[in-house]
């Protein structure tokens, strides 16, 4: 038997909230461990510019999203302006059966329901390294108006105070520090006894 | 505060059979993260050439050992040969209230010991990568004789068979990638929840 066939692989949840770099951190993330597999979205509202489908996100009809979750077919979703966003379950499977590690881009109530079904899944939460930052972040090049601003930072510390939910907090402040410390989270769950026990198995097969 | 004020530090528990080669990978360990601190075992047996006081181990008569069971002051303790051996309690403590990793290398009934009275302990064991790479690393050079080496084979495979106890197994075949392996478990349970935390408050407290 091979390794892979031998090794599944681990569930990844990152969240966190505007204003924490998620979104450069995790393309660096992928740079460097190109191996990891990303959970492509399902999600019913139309394409932007330069969205491709398949890329990010799967564009489907309502009725196609009605009918995976009539079927089960939905690790979570959500409704949010009249359209809907989900995560769809047989990636996630399949990816873990074939030993590769997946990565699943989610919000605080995303992640609760993940967590729900898959108690194995570690979850990461990517944080501003302050109040301040976090603010001049939010204030972008200073052309929002301030109850824009504001409506911004209130919706990410209404995130923040959830973080204590994940199992990990990565503090967003140098970005090659943030990328190497999820690296070090992926890496180390490999190394889990649950994910390496064979080794112990074929070394003992001969005695 | 400062961060290390608030931020308690991770012991790590190490254990390997003899061919692991778990020595020369802890030496290359402390080279790369030199703040980790290192757990000093006391033992009552003679110096032996090339040894220095504190350096690995602190030599102490039989006496003060037993004083030192007395009071508690150990966190393991052995009987090999008619010498003790033991894990020193009071530096351990210091070096977690400090904010420093502590690695402390025992044996897997010395680790058993040490998880029952620190549950919060990390335990790694550090595997060699099969079963004839472990003969020849236990051959040596070929000068010992079979039963020397049989013995030493069963001895290294008993402790194997105990890999199971430890949440982390690192496979020593590249000693680089295994050294490399060890850090990402030491950095990632800097980022557990935990140990963090106060990021959360930090972040939150100017609401």
């Amino acid at each position: 038997m091979t390794k892979a066939m031998m090794n599944k692989g681990g569930v990844f949840i990152v969240s966190g909230p505007s204003g924490s770099g998620k979104d450069t951190l995790l393309v660096k993330l992928f740079e460097k461990m190109p191996e990891i597999k990303f959970s492509i979205s399902c999600i019913t509202r139309g394409m932007r510019e330069g969205e491709k489908q398949g890329e990010k996100y799967n564009f489907i009809t309502k009725e196609e999203f009605l009918g995976m979750i009539e079927r089960d077919e939905l690790l979570e979703h959500n409704r949010y302006v009249g359209n809907y966003y989900g995560t769809p379950k047989a990636p996630v499977m399949q990816a873990v059966e074939n030993g590769c590690d997946m990565v699943i881009e989610v919000d605080v109530n995303g992640a609760e329901k993940i967590r729900e079904k898959m108690p194995e899944a570690v979850s990461i939460f990517i944080m501003p390294p302050s109040f301040d930052e976090l603010e001049r972040r939010l204030s972008g090049r200073g052309t929002e108006s301030a109850e824009i601003v504001a409506e911004r930072m209130n919706n990410s510390l209404r995130e923040i105070e959830r973080a204590s939910e994940y199992d990990y907090i990565v503090i967003n402040d140098d970005i090659d520090t943030a990328v190497d410390d999820i690296m070090s989270i992926i890496l180390s769950q490999r190394l889990k006894l649950d994910r390496i026990r064979y080794i112990i198995d074929e070394v003992l097969e001969k005695c």
